[in-house]
């Protein structure tokens, strides 16, 4: 069986198109306007396809297949996400939700009955870019965050989540977890550069990365640069570099990665000391175990440090999630599938956060990568070759009629 | 022989109230109404004492006291500046003005004629906050930098130096230069710790480190920072830290100092390393042979960076002041004046610019430092003791007097 893939990647352009700013930039913010003329177009496309549309009250957008023959059985489901980022690209999010719907339809169309309904989501704001938390509305499904909480949510430009939602028409009834899915497997672009180094097809994601943000606030003296000799500075700059360095290696040894993406000195001048910096630390790790070893490991050296370079330091954690590990089972039919259709395949991590991770919490998850190329994303010159979409979603449409055929 | 000490800290505290902007913060910006308000003061203030003022025309202000007698002799020559960095204290600059005019005025008043005239100088624009090149006002004096170049620097805020110049009513006629001291001493804060850390009250200065600034700029790649794993890494900020972390272990061996006071990430987000990082890098030292060998330290250790760390780096040198001896003879009779009354005195090394650097190029020069309490400087809690003024102008009067004297 294979899925319509002219169909697949016109689709992925026509959604592309949506939420274009002034200057050109793809820009479909949870809950904007833009968001809106995504969620109609692939609701639209739902309903053609003959689903059930129910949305549920933090707006996650559902196409059901069911029959009265399975209806009292637990559904199968897959998905993902439209919101988008800041001049985005067209695959993060949609190449899930449009593969998705399609494997839906082929079925349905092949006149396959399964054992078990089929359900495509689109879970709302997922960047998290305008509101917080990110994942939101996987989250809010998966019962991690009570819904009332998630609407109240202020966004960057001072709106109110939930009217913003009712706004655009897609603040639903339904209560969101209505239904707790048999599994659920989703199809996402890798947004790493491996897959495309190593030339491989297909992923079978097993593994989320566990992630631990922490904002560091370092307070020296702003002293005269020319002046104050080195043994009398408390360089808050210089400590934070040593921070960064010593992230570095740590990672190294663990198996992790860190990135210090912010930074801010404080006066700021060429010829003063920095008296105040704040950085940011993004620690991730699949090992739970390691993650928390290498928190820990930062938390004992800025104590080393505070007496070594005679600062103050402060560390406060943004976000902390755990590892999620995916079912193995799932795994092996992403990997049987991959390879009875002759395509390579390897077991990855997940370094990013994802819909599925949430999913997770209420029934077997996996999810398929397929390549980014240069493993870029969030970014409008993200790209996945078309023959890797279509390999994706034809994967995905395997795995879901195993799933859904299985007792 | 002594100042009026009671004259000299009334004096500062004037001064120190003009200029405070709408929230109380000292800005006397170069050539700004709030600079026209010192310089009429210190004008008045040179007239009353029966000086002839004369204004060149970059806007050096010059109290003369010359006699029939020795008007034909090389003039002794000393003075510092007035204008002040943005939320700045009271003693940076100004004393040296005040003390230098207290000290002709007193050996005016007690009726010495000296073999040499007397100038306390107030030097255009040492701070280079509005305007560039900092020391300004003095390098033109000493021919380092063409009057009309520096006539037309544009401020920060637009405008140009010579036309607020002009607005203010100093834009002199007088050709910067027209006269040539026979020696030049300027009285000075230390702004560092040494001398306050010490408990020593005089300072001989015999030499200013030079000063080497350079903007560097490091392009990485900007990849997701969960799902690019180590080895594929181009991280801006990384390689920026490394450089702050050698430049320190760098002056550490080589007795200079190394600061990192800006940095800039691109794009600044807490989940992408940084594609783009701009810093500045300030590199001090009294010796020209290590400070160039400390530079091209870190020039070679950049193209390591590039190799190890997968990034592209240029730097741009925006200073380079090779370091400046002061003259041994000068320092001499700075430190038999001191230990004639009684104070404790030691080289030292200006960490600072100063106008005195400038003026070292045309005529034996050396500088009197006081201590400032904790090393504070550009700041308003910028602090130097009452009975280290009076000592420190009283030290100034000597070697003035001395130097005016001698053949």
């Amino acid at each position: 069986m294979e899925n319509n893939g002219k169909q697949i990647l016109g689709r992925l352009a026509e959604l592309g198109r949506t939420g274009l700013d002034a200057e050109g930039r793809r820009m479909r913010l949870a809950a904007s306007d833009a968001d809106r003329e995504g969620r109609d177009l692939v609701a639209g496309w739902m309903r053609e396809a003959g689903l059930r549309v129910v949305v549920d009250r933090i707006g996650n957008i559902f196409g059901i297949w069911e029959t009265d023959e399975n209806k009292a059985e637990a559904p199968v489901m897959t998905g993902s996400h439209i919101d988008s980022v800041i001049d985005a690209g067209r695959y993060d999010g949609c190449l899930g939700v449009i593969s998705g719907l399609e494997a839906l339809k082929t079925m349905k169309e092949a006149g396959i009955r399964t054992k078990h309904p089929l359900i495509v989501g689109v879970f709302t704001n997922e960047e998290g870019v305008r509101y917080s938390p990110d994942m939101m509305g996987s989250l809010v499904y998966a019962g991690g965050m009570a819904v009332e909480d998630a609407l109240a949510s202020v966004g960057t430009d001072g709106t109110i989540m939930g009217d913003e939602l009712k706004r655009i028409g897609y603040a639903g009834s339904v209560r969101p977890g209505f239904v707790t899915p048999k599994a659920f497997v989703e199809l996402h672009i890798e947004q790493g550069p491996i897959m495309d180094a190593e030339g491989v097809s297909i992923g079978a994601v097993e593994n989320l990365q566990g992630i631990h943000w922490q904002r560091i606030t370092i307070e020296g003296a702003a002293n005269h640069a020319g002046t104050t000799p080195t043994r009398m500075r408390k360089d808050a700059g210089l400590a934070a570099a040593k921070v960064n360095v010593f992230a570095r290696e740590l990672v190294t040894k663990s198996g992790g990665v860190a990135t210090v993406g912010t930074i801010a000195f404080e006066p700021g001048a060429v010829n003063v000391i920095p008296s105040r910096v704040v950085f940011t630390l993004d620690l991730r790790n699949p090992d739970k175990a390691k993650l928390d070893s290498d928190d820990a490991a930062i938390g004992a050296y800025l104590k080393e440090l505070e007496k070594s370079d005679g600062v103050r330091i402060t560390s406060e954690h943004m976000t902390c999630f755990d590892p999620v590990p995916f079912d193995d089972g799932i795994c092996r039919i992403i990997e049987k599938s991959a390879q009875n259709r002759g395509l390579s395949v390897r077991r990855m991590v997940s370094g990013a956060g994802q819909d599925a991770q949430m999913l997770a919490r209420i029934c077997p998850t996996a999810m398929i990568f397929v390549p980014s190329v240069n493993g870029i994303s969030h970014n409008p010159r993200e790209l996945t070759h078309d023959e890797d979409v279509i390999n994706g979603a034809n994967v995905l449409l395997d795995v879901l009629k195993e799933l859904a055929e299985a007792e």
